[in-house]
Protein backbone atom coordinates (compact mmCIF):
# COMPACT_ATOMS: atom_id res chain seq x y z
CA UNK A 1 0.00 0.00 0.00
CA UNK A 2 1.27 3.52 -0.76
CA UNK A 3 2.24 6.05 1.87
CA UNK A 4 -0.26 8.75 2.66
CA UNK A 5 0.41 12.42 1.99
CA UNK A 6 -0.96 14.71 4.70
CA UNK A 7 -1.68 18.37 3.95
CA UNK A 8 -2.26 20.94 6.71
CA UNK A 9 -4.77 23.39 5.32
CA UNK A 10 -6.16 26.75 6.50
CA UNK A 11 -9.02 28.54 4.82
CA UNK A 12 -11.19 31.61 5.08
CA UNK A 13 -14.62 30.12 4.49
CA UNK A 14 -16.40 33.43 3.81
CA UNK A 15 -16.71 32.96 0.05
CA UNK A 16 -16.55 29.16 -0.07
CA UNK A 17 -19.37 26.60 -0.17
CA UNK A 18 -17.83 24.54 2.63
CA UNK A 19 -15.21 21.79 2.69
CA UNK A 20 -16.84 18.88 0.85
CA UNK A 21 -16.59 18.73 -2.94
CA UNK A 22 -19.80 19.50 -4.85
CA UNK A 23 -20.29 19.29 -8.60
CA UNK A 24 -20.94 22.99 -9.25
CA UNK A 25 -19.82 24.92 -6.15
CA UNK A 26 -16.50 26.39 -5.07
CA UNK A 27 -15.34 24.19 -2.17
CA UNK A 28 -12.07 23.60 -0.32
CA UNK A 29 -11.88 19.94 -1.34
CA UNK A 30 -12.78 20.83 -4.93
CA UNK A 31 -9.99 23.40 -5.13
CA UNK A 32 -7.42 21.08 -3.54
CA UNK A 33 -8.32 18.13 -5.79
CA UNK A 34 -8.22 20.30 -8.92
CA UNK A 35 -4.80 21.68 -7.92
CA UNK A 36 -3.45 18.20 -7.08
CA UNK A 37 -4.71 16.82 -10.41
CA UNK A 38 -2.98 19.66 -12.26
CA UNK A 39 0.34 19.21 -10.45
CA UNK A 40 0.36 15.38 -10.33
CA UNK A 41 -1.27 14.89 -13.77
CA UNK A 42 -3.70 12.32 -12.38
CA UNK A 43 -7.04 12.45 -10.57
CA UNK A 44 -6.61 12.49 -6.77
CA UNK A 45 -9.23 11.67 -4.14
CA UNK A 46 -8.80 13.43 -0.79
CA UNK A 47 -10.23 12.93 2.71
CA UNK A 48 -10.62 15.78 5.23
CA UNK A 49 -10.63 15.57 9.03
CA UNK A 50 -13.75 17.76 9.33
CA UNK A 51 -16.43 18.46 6.76
CA UNK A 52 -16.97 22.13 7.62
CA UNK A 53 -20.09 23.91 6.33
CA UNK A 54 -20.30 26.89 3.99
CA UNK A 55 -18.90 30.02 5.67
CA UNK A 56 -16.97 28.10 8.36
CA UNK A 57 -13.20 28.67 8.59
CA UNK A 58 -10.29 26.36 9.34
CA UNK A 59 -6.86 27.00 10.83
CA UNK A 60 -5.70 23.38 11.19
CA UNK A 61 -7.74 21.23 8.82
CA UNK A 62 -5.95 18.03 7.75
CA UNK A 63 -6.42 16.52 4.30
CA UNK A 64 -4.99 13.20 3.16
CA UNK A 65 -4.57 11.29 -0.11
CA UNK A 66 -2.56 8.26 -1.23
CA UNK A 67 0.90 9.20 -2.51
CA UNK A 68 1.19 8.98 -6.29
CA UNK A 69 5.00 9.01 -6.34
CA UNK A 70 4.91 12.09 -8.59
CA UNK A 71 5.07 14.60 -5.71
CA UNK A 72 7.87 17.14 -6.15
CA UNK A 73 9.88 18.27 -3.09
CA UNK A 74 7.73 19.65 -0.28
CA UNK A 75 8.68 23.31 -0.71
CA UNK A 76 8.02 23.50 -4.44
CA UNK A 77 4.90 21.35 -4.04
CA UNK A 78 3.46 23.70 -1.40
CA UNK A 79 4.25 26.74 -3.51
CA UNK A 80 2.46 25.22 -6.52
CA UNK A 81 -0.55 24.17 -4.44
CA UNK A 82 -0.85 27.64 -2.91
CA UNK A 83 -0.53 29.35 -6.28
CA UNK A 84 -3.43 27.22 -7.57
CA UNK A 85 -5.68 27.17 -4.44
CA UNK A 86 -5.18 30.65 -2.93
CA UNK A 87 -5.56 33.18 -1.63
CA UNK A 88 -8.40 32.00 0.66
CA UNK A 89 -7.23 28.35 0.84
CA UNK A 90 -3.63 27.97 2.07
CA UNK A 91 -1.59 24.78 2.46
CA UNK A 92 0.63 25.41 5.49
CA UNK A 93 2.45 22.07 5.76
CA UNK A 94 3.07 18.70 4.12
CA UNK A 95 3.94 15.45 5.92
CA UNK A 96 3.89 11.73 5.26
CA UNK A 97 1.95 9.12 7.22
CA UNK A 98 1.91 5.33 7.17
CA UNK A 99 -0.30 3.43 4.69
CA UNK A 100 -3.90 3.30 5.89
CA UNK A 101 -3.75 6.65 7.69
CA UNK A 102 -6.88 8.77 7.15
CA UNK A 103 -7.34 12.44 8.10
CA UNK A 104 -10.89 11.54 9.10
CA UNK A 105 -10.76 8.08 10.66
CA UNK A 106 -7.36 8.29 12.36
CA UNK A 107 -8.23 11.53 14.19
CA UNK A 108 -8.54 11.14 17.96
CA UNK A 109 -9.51 14.71 18.82
CA UNK A 110 -10.85 17.83 17.18
CA UNK A 111 -10.85 21.37 18.51
CA UNK A 112 -13.26 24.03 17.32
CA UNK A 113 -13.35 27.67 18.40
CA UNK A 114 -16.32 29.99 18.04
CA UNK A 115 -16.03 33.78 18.40
CA UNK A 116 -18.92 35.91 19.67
CA UNK A 117 -18.84 39.71 19.85
CA UNK A 118 -21.49 40.92 22.32
CA UNK A 119 -22.51 44.56 22.74
CA UNK A 120 -23.98 47.50 20.88
CA UNK A 121 -21.08 48.08 18.47
CA UNK A 122 -20.59 45.73 15.51
CA UNK A 123 -17.17 44.08 15.17
CA UNK A 124 -14.83 45.61 12.60
CA UNK A 125 -11.69 43.50 12.08
CA UNK A 126 -13.56 40.42 13.36
CA UNK A 127 -16.61 41.08 11.19
CA UNK A 128 -16.03 38.06 8.95
CA UNK A 129 -14.88 35.88 11.86
CA UNK A 130 -17.40 36.38 14.65
CA UNK A 131 -21.09 36.39 15.51
CA UNK A 132 -22.28 39.81 16.63
CA UNK A 133 -24.97 39.67 19.32
CA UNK A 134 -26.06 43.21 20.27
CA UNK A 135 -27.17 42.12 23.78
CA UNK A 136 -24.72 41.58 26.64
CA UNK A 137 -24.05 37.96 27.66
CA UNK A 138 -23.77 36.45 31.14
CA UNK A 139 -20.48 34.54 31.02
CA UNK A 140 -21.01 32.76 34.33
CA UNK A 141 -24.34 31.31 33.22
CA UNK A 142 -22.84 30.26 29.88
CA UNK A 143 -19.98 28.47 31.68
CA UNK A 144 -22.36 26.64 33.98
CA UNK A 145 -24.50 25.56 31.00
CA UNK A 146 -21.41 24.45 29.06
CA UNK A 147 -20.38 22.24 31.99
CA UNK A 148 -23.55 20.14 31.49
CA UNK A 149 -22.19 18.97 28.14
CA UNK A 150 -18.84 17.60 29.35
CA UNK A 151 -18.30 13.87 28.91
CA UNK A 152 -19.90 11.19 26.76
CA UNK A 153 -23.56 11.81 25.90
CA UNK A 154 -26.11 11.26 23.18
CA UNK A 155 -25.94 14.66 21.46
CA UNK A 156 -29.00 14.09 19.23
CA UNK A 157 -30.51 17.40 20.42
CA UNK A 158 -27.41 19.17 19.06
CA UNK A 159 -27.38 17.58 15.60
CA UNK A 160 -28.93 19.05 12.43
CA UNK A 161 -32.19 17.05 12.41
CA UNK A 162 -31.86 15.77 8.84
CA UNK A 163 -28.40 14.31 9.60
CA UNK A 164 -29.39 12.41 12.74
CA UNK A 165 -31.88 9.97 11.22
CA UNK A 166 -30.79 6.39 11.84
CA UNK A 167 -27.31 7.40 13.02
CA UNK A 168 -25.40 6.84 16.24
CA UNK A 169 -25.29 10.27 17.90
CA UNK A 170 -23.14 9.55 20.97
CA UNK A 171 -20.04 11.76 21.17
CA UNK A 172 -17.53 12.70 23.87
CA UNK A 173 -16.88 16.36 24.73
CA UNK A 174 -13.50 16.48 26.44
CA UNK A 175 -13.27 20.21 27.13
CA UNK A 176 -15.52 23.19 26.74
CA UNK A 177 -14.51 26.69 27.78
CA UNK A 178 -16.18 30.10 27.51
CA UNK A 179 -13.44 32.74 27.77
CA UNK A 180 -13.21 36.49 27.20
CA UNK A 181 -10.52 37.29 24.64
CA UNK A 182 -9.09 40.16 22.65
CA UNK A 183 -8.26 39.56 19.00
CA UNK A 184 -7.12 42.21 16.51
CA UNK A 185 -7.66 44.55 19.46
CA UNK A 186 -11.40 43.80 19.62
CA UNK A 187 -13.11 42.23 22.63
CA UNK A 188 -14.88 38.94 22.04
CA UNK A 189 -15.96 35.74 23.78
CA UNK A 190 -14.40 32.52 22.55
CA UNK A 191 -16.16 29.19 23.01
CA UNK A 192 -13.51 26.46 22.75
CA UNK A 193 -14.73 22.88 22.36
CA UNK A 194 -12.59 19.74 22.17
CA UNK A 195 -14.09 16.32 21.46
CA UNK A 196 -13.41 13.03 19.77
CA UNK A 197 -15.77 13.82 16.88
CA UNK A 198 -18.71 16.10 16.20
CA UNK A 199 -22.17 15.70 14.66
CA UNK A 200 -23.39 17.88 11.81
CA UNK A 201 -23.81 21.49 13.13
CA UNK A 202 -23.10 20.28 16.68
CA UNK A 203 -20.77 23.12 17.68
CA UNK A 204 -23.02 25.77 16.14
CA UNK A 205 -26.14 24.41 17.93
CA UNK A 206 -24.22 24.25 21.22
CA UNK A 207 -23.12 27.88 20.75
CA UNK A 208 -26.64 28.96 19.74
CA UNK A 209 -27.94 27.33 22.93
CA UNK A 210 -25.19 28.86 25.11
CA UNK A 211 -26.05 32.32 23.78
CA UNK A 212 -29.72 31.81 24.73
CA UNK A 213 -28.52 31.07 28.26
CA UNK A 214 -26.13 34.05 28.17
CA UNK A 215 -29.00 36.34 27.18
CA UNK A 216 -31.08 35.04 30.09
CA UNK A 217 -33.72 33.42 27.90
CA UNK A 218 -33.06 30.10 29.65
CA UNK A 219 -31.37 29.10 32.91
CA UNK A 220 -28.01 27.30 32.85
CA UNK A 221 -29.67 24.03 33.86
CA UNK A 222 -32.00 24.18 30.85
CA UNK A 223 -28.95 22.93 28.92
CA UNK A 224 -29.11 19.62 30.79
CA UNK A 225 -32.80 19.22 29.91
CA UNK A 226 -32.06 20.10 26.28
CA UNK A 227 -29.34 17.42 26.21
CA UNK A 228 -31.48 14.73 27.82
CA UNK A 229 -34.44 15.38 25.50
CA UNK A 230 -32.53 13.84 22.55
CA UNK A 231 -34.65 16.02 20.30
CA UNK A 232 -33.34 18.85 18.10
CA UNK A 233 -36.28 21.08 18.97
CA UNK A 234 -35.28 21.07 22.66
CA UNK A 235 -32.00 22.94 21.98
CA UNK A 236 -31.37 26.51 20.81
CA UNK A 237 -30.93 27.83 17.26
CA UNK A 238 -27.89 27.11 15.08
CA UNK A 239 -25.33 29.91 15.45
CA UNK A 240 -24.22 31.48 12.14
CA UNK A 241 -21.23 29.92 10.37
CA UNK A 242 -18.78 32.84 10.27
CA UNK A 243 -17.94 32.63 13.99
CA UNK A 244 -16.67 29.05 13.71
CA UNK A 245 -13.13 27.84 13.02
CA UNK A 246 -11.89 24.24 12.93
CA UNK A 247 -8.84 25.00 15.04
CA UNK A 248 -6.84 21.79 15.34
CA UNK A 249 -7.08 18.03 14.80
CA UNK A 250 -5.11 15.52 16.87
CA UNK A 251 -3.73 12.13 15.86
CA UNK A 252 -1.76 9.49 17.74
CA UNK A 253 1.97 10.39 17.58
CA UNK A 254 2.87 7.02 16.00
CA UNK A 255 0.94 7.88 12.82
CA UNK A 256 3.70 10.11 11.46
CA UNK A 257 6.51 8.75 9.31
CA UNK B 1 -16.88 78.48 23.82
CA UNK B 2 -18.82 75.27 23.17
CA UNK B 3 -17.92 71.89 24.65
CA UNK B 4 -16.10 69.49 22.39
CA UNK B 5 -17.58 66.17 21.28
CA UNK B 6 -15.03 63.36 21.14
CA UNK B 7 -15.67 60.30 18.97
CA UNK B 8 -13.62 57.09 19.35
CA UNK B 9 -13.38 55.63 15.88
CA UNK B 10 -12.09 52.32 14.46
CA UNK B 11 -11.71 51.62 10.78
CA UNK B 12 -10.56 49.00 8.33
CA UNK B 13 -8.50 51.09 5.94
CA UNK B 14 -8.34 48.49 3.16
CA UNK B 15 -10.83 50.21 0.86
CA UNK B 16 -10.45 53.77 2.13
CA UNK B 17 -8.27 56.62 0.84
CA UNK B 18 -6.91 57.39 4.30
CA UNK B 19 -8.18 59.55 7.14
CA UNK B 20 -8.01 63.10 5.81
CA UNK B 21 -10.95 64.45 3.79
CA UNK B 22 -10.36 64.83 0.04
CA UNK B 23 -12.76 66.31 -2.48
CA UNK B 24 -13.37 63.17 -4.55
CA UNK B 25 -12.11 60.19 -2.50
CA UNK B 26 -13.74 57.98 0.11
CA UNK B 27 -12.03 58.91 3.39
CA UNK B 28 -12.74 58.38 7.09
CA UNK B 29 -13.07 62.10 7.81
CA UNK B 30 -15.25 62.57 4.72
CA UNK B 31 -17.62 59.82 5.83
CA UNK B 32 -17.81 61.09 9.41
CA UNK B 33 -18.42 64.70 8.38
CA UNK B 34 -21.13 63.69 5.89
CA UNK B 35 -22.84 61.55 8.56
CA UNK B 36 -22.60 64.32 11.18
CA UNK B 37 -24.00 66.88 8.73
CA UNK B 38 -26.94 64.57 7.97
CA UNK B 39 -27.73 63.92 11.65
CA UNK B 40 -27.07 67.46 12.97
CA UNK B 41 -28.45 69.27 9.88
CA UNK B 42 -25.43 71.58 9.75
CA UNK B 43 -21.92 71.38 8.32
CA UNK B 44 -19.40 70.03 10.88
CA UNK B 45 -15.62 70.32 10.78
CA UNK B 46 -13.71 67.53 12.52
CA UNK B 47 -10.11 67.07 13.70
CA UNK B 48 -8.43 63.63 13.98
CA UNK B 49 -5.60 62.58 16.30
CA UNK B 50 -3.65 60.90 13.49
CA UNK B 51 -3.87 61.50 9.74
CA UNK B 52 -3.44 57.89 8.67
CA UNK B 53 -2.60 57.12 5.03
CA UNK B 54 -4.63 55.12 2.52
CA UNK B 55 -4.80 51.46 3.54
CA UNK B 56 -3.81 52.07 7.18
CA UNK B 57 -6.22 50.89 9.90
CA UNK B 58 -7.23 52.37 13.25
CA UNK B 59 -8.48 50.78 16.44
CA UNK B 60 -8.44 53.85 18.68
CA UNK B 61 -8.51 56.95 16.47
CA UNK B 62 -10.00 60.01 18.19
CA UNK B 63 -11.99 62.62 16.29
CA UNK B 64 -13.29 65.89 17.74
CA UNK B 65 -15.68 68.67 16.74
CA UNK B 66 -17.37 71.57 18.54
CA UNK B 67 -20.73 70.58 20.02
CA UNK B 68 -23.68 71.97 18.05
CA UNK B 69 -26.21 71.40 20.81
CA UNK B 70 -28.29 69.27 18.43
CA UNK B 71 -26.64 65.96 19.45
CA UNK B 72 -29.21 63.33 20.44
CA UNK B 73 -28.44 60.99 23.37
CA UNK B 74 -25.15 59.09 23.01
CA UNK B 75 -26.66 55.67 22.26
CA UNK B 76 -29.01 56.80 19.50
CA UNK B 77 -26.32 59.14 18.11
CA UNK B 78 -23.79 56.31 17.88
CA UNK B 79 -26.33 54.03 16.20
CA UNK B 80 -27.14 56.70 13.60
CA UNK B 81 -23.46 57.47 12.96
CA UNK B 82 -22.66 53.77 12.52
CA UNK B 83 -25.62 53.22 10.20
CA UNK B 84 -24.33 56.06 7.98
CA UNK B 85 -20.53 55.42 8.20
CA UNK B 86 -20.26 51.61 8.32
CA UNK B 87 -19.45 48.88 8.00
CA UNK B 88 -15.72 49.65 7.66
CA UNK B 89 -15.80 52.82 9.81
CA UNK B 90 -17.19 52.25 13.31
CA UNK B 91 -17.78 54.79 16.09
CA UNK B 92 -17.13 52.88 19.31
CA UNK B 93 -17.64 55.63 21.89
CA UNK B 94 -18.72 59.23 22.47
CA UNK B 95 -17.48 61.56 25.24
CA UNK B 96 -17.37 65.27 26.01
CA UNK B 97 -14.26 67.33 26.60
CA UNK B 98 -13.70 70.89 27.76
CA UNK B 99 -13.78 73.80 25.30
CA UNK B 100 -10.51 74.07 23.38
CA UNK B 101 -9.78 70.33 23.47
CA UNK B 102 -8.44 68.99 20.16
CA UNK B 103 -7.98 65.33 19.19
CA UNK B 104 -4.77 66.40 17.47
CA UNK B 105 -3.18 69.07 19.62
CA UNK B 106 -4.22 67.81 23.07
CA UNK B 107 -2.78 64.32 22.47
CA UNK B 108 0.26 63.51 24.59
CA UNK B 109 0.99 60.03 23.23
CA UNK B 110 0.19 57.87 20.24
CA UNK B 111 0.65 54.12 19.91
CA UNK B 112 0.96 52.41 16.55
CA UNK B 113 1.27 48.65 15.93
CA UNK B 114 2.62 47.06 12.77
CA UNK B 115 2.11 43.35 11.97
CA UNK B 116 4.63 41.39 9.91
CA UNK B 117 4.12 37.77 8.83
CA UNK B 118 7.51 36.24 7.95
CA UNK B 119 7.96 32.86 6.26
CA UNK B 120 7.12 30.95 3.11
CA UNK B 121 3.34 30.75 3.63
CA UNK B 122 1.19 33.84 3.00
CA UNK B 123 -1.08 34.98 5.86
CA UNK B 124 -4.74 34.03 5.56
CA UNK B 125 -6.86 35.69 8.26
CA UNK B 126 -4.23 38.43 8.63
CA UNK B 127 -3.90 38.99 4.88
CA UNK B 128 -5.50 42.45 4.98
CA UNK B 129 -3.79 43.38 8.26
CA UNK B 130 -0.14 42.36 7.90
CA UNK B 131 2.92 42.65 5.68
CA UNK B 132 4.02 39.27 4.36
CA UNK B 133 7.81 38.91 4.03
CA UNK B 134 8.68 35.46 2.62
CA UNK B 135 12.15 35.50 4.25
CA UNK B 136 12.73 34.70 7.92
CA UNK B 137 13.59 37.64 10.20
CA UNK B 138 16.20 37.88 12.97
CA UNK B 139 14.23 39.21 15.93
CA UNK B 140 17.29 39.85 18.09
CA UNK B 141 18.88 42.08 15.44
CA UNK B 142 15.59 43.93 14.92
CA UNK B 143 15.31 44.59 18.66
CA UNK B 144 18.84 45.90 18.87
CA UNK B 145 18.21 48.20 15.89
CA UNK B 146 14.92 49.39 17.39
CA UNK B 147 16.74 50.34 20.59
CA UNK B 148 18.77 52.95 18.64
CA UNK B 149 15.57 54.93 18.04
CA UNK B 150 14.47 55.32 21.67
CA UNK B 151 14.34 58.85 23.02
CA UNK B 152 14.22 62.30 21.43
CA UNK B 153 15.91 62.57 18.03
CA UNK B 154 15.68 64.34 14.71
CA UNK B 155 13.79 61.69 12.72
CA UNK B 156 14.23 63.42 9.35
CA UNK B 157 15.61 60.17 7.84
CA UNK B 158 12.31 58.51 8.73
CA UNK B 159 9.97 61.08 7.22
CA UNK B 160 8.45 61.00 3.72
CA UNK B 161 10.88 63.38 1.97
CA UNK B 162 8.22 65.68 0.52
CA UNK B 163 6.72 66.27 3.99
CA UNK B 164 9.97 67.16 5.74
CA UNK B 165 10.86 70.31 3.81
CA UNK B 166 11.12 73.29 6.13
CA UNK B 167 9.56 71.44 9.07
CA UNK B 168 10.76 70.61 12.55
CA UNK B 169 11.40 66.86 12.52
CA UNK B 170 12.34 66.19 16.14
CA UNK B 171 10.12 63.61 17.83
CA UNK B 172 10.33 61.47 20.98
CA UNK B 173 9.97 57.66 20.78
CA UNK B 174 8.97 56.50 24.25
CA UNK B 175 8.78 52.77 23.62
CA UNK B 176 9.52 50.44 20.73
CA UNK B 177 9.09 46.67 20.96
CA UNK B 178 9.48 43.86 18.46
CA UNK B 179 7.47 40.89 19.77
CA UNK B 180 6.33 37.55 18.36
CA UNK B 181 2.55 37.21 18.58
CA UNK B 182 -0.30 34.97 17.52
CA UNK B 183 -3.44 36.61 16.17
CA UNK B 184 -6.42 34.78 14.67
CA UNK B 185 -4.25 31.69 15.23
CA UNK B 186 -1.55 32.91 12.84
CA UNK B 187 2.02 33.65 13.87
CA UNK B 188 3.27 37.18 13.30
CA UNK B 189 5.74 39.76 14.57
CA UNK B 190 4.29 42.93 16.04
CA UNK B 191 6.29 46.16 16.11
CA UNK B 192 4.77 48.39 18.79
CA UNK B 193 5.82 52.06 18.84
CA UNK B 194 4.75 54.71 21.33
CA UNK B 195 5.72 58.35 20.91
CA UNK B 196 4.52 61.88 21.47
CA UNK B 197 3.84 62.45 17.77
CA UNK B 198 4.93 60.97 14.45
CA UNK B 199 6.13 62.37 11.13
CA UNK B 200 4.50 61.44 7.83
CA UNK B 201 5.21 57.72 7.13
CA UNK B 202 7.55 57.59 10.16
CA UNK B 203 6.31 54.25 11.53
CA UNK B 204 6.29 52.62 8.08
CA UNK B 205 9.84 53.78 7.30
CA UNK B 206 11.03 52.57 10.73
CA UNK B 207 9.41 49.16 10.07
CA UNK B 208 10.82 49.00 6.53
CA UNK B 209 14.27 49.69 7.99
CA UNK B 210 13.85 47.14 10.82
CA UNK B 211 12.90 44.48 8.27
CA UNK B 212 16.10 45.20 6.29
CA UNK B 213 18.03 44.55 9.52
CA UNK B 214 15.92 41.43 10.24
CA UNK B 215 16.74 40.06 6.80
CA UNK B 216 20.46 40.62 7.41
CA UNK B 217 20.83 43.25 4.70
CA UNK B 218 22.18 45.68 7.30
CA UNK B 219 23.62 45.30 10.82
CA UNK B 220 21.63 46.50 13.81
CA UNK B 221 23.97 49.46 14.27
CA UNK B 222 23.27 50.66 10.74
CA UNK B 223 20.02 52.01 12.23
CA UNK B 224 22.01 54.50 14.31
CA UNK B 225 23.84 55.71 11.19
CA UNK B 226 20.55 55.99 9.31
CA UNK B 227 19.08 58.10 12.13
CA UNK B 228 22.11 60.37 12.38
CA UNK B 229 22.27 60.98 8.62
CA UNK B 230 19.06 63.09 8.79
CA UNK B 231 18.46 62.10 5.20
CA UNK B 232 15.55 59.99 3.93
CA UNK B 233 17.79 58.06 1.54
CA UNK B 234 19.86 56.73 4.46
CA UNK B 235 16.91 54.71 5.87
CA UNK B 236 15.09 51.66 4.48
CA UNK B 237 12.01 51.52 2.27
CA UNK B 238 8.50 52.45 3.45
CA UNK B 239 6.66 49.32 4.65
CA UNK B 240 3.26 48.78 2.98
CA UNK B 241 0.21 50.37 4.66
CA UNK B 242 -1.92 47.30 5.44
CA UNK B 243 0.30 46.15 8.33
CA UNK B 244 -0.19 49.40 10.26
CA UNK B 245 -2.86 50.22 12.85
CA UNK B 246 -3.21 53.43 14.89
CA UNK B 247 -3.78 51.56 18.14
CA UNK B 248 -4.39 54.17 20.84
CA UNK B 249 -4.06 57.89 21.55
CA UNK B 250 -3.47 59.27 25.05
CA UNK B 251 -4.62 62.56 26.56
CA UNK B 252 -4.12 64.11 30.00
CA UNK B 253 -6.83 62.78 32.36
CA UNK B 254 -8.08 66.28 33.18
CA UNK B 255 -9.29 66.80 29.58
CA UNK B 256 -12.45 64.77 30.08
CA UNK B 257 -15.68 66.29 31.33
Amino acid sequence: MPDVIVLSVSYDGTDLSGFARQPTSDTVQGRLEAALATILRAPVETVGAGRTDAGVHALGQLVTYEATGAEPDARAFMRSLNALCGPDVVVTGIRKAAPGFSARFSAVGREYRYRIVPGPVAPLFLKRYAWWTPTALNLGAMREAAGCLLGEHDFRSFCAASSAIGKRTVRRVEAIEVVPAREMGEHCIVVRIVGNAFLHSMVRIIVGSLVEVGRGKHSALWMKDALEACDRSAAGPTAPPQGLTLWQVDYPEECWL
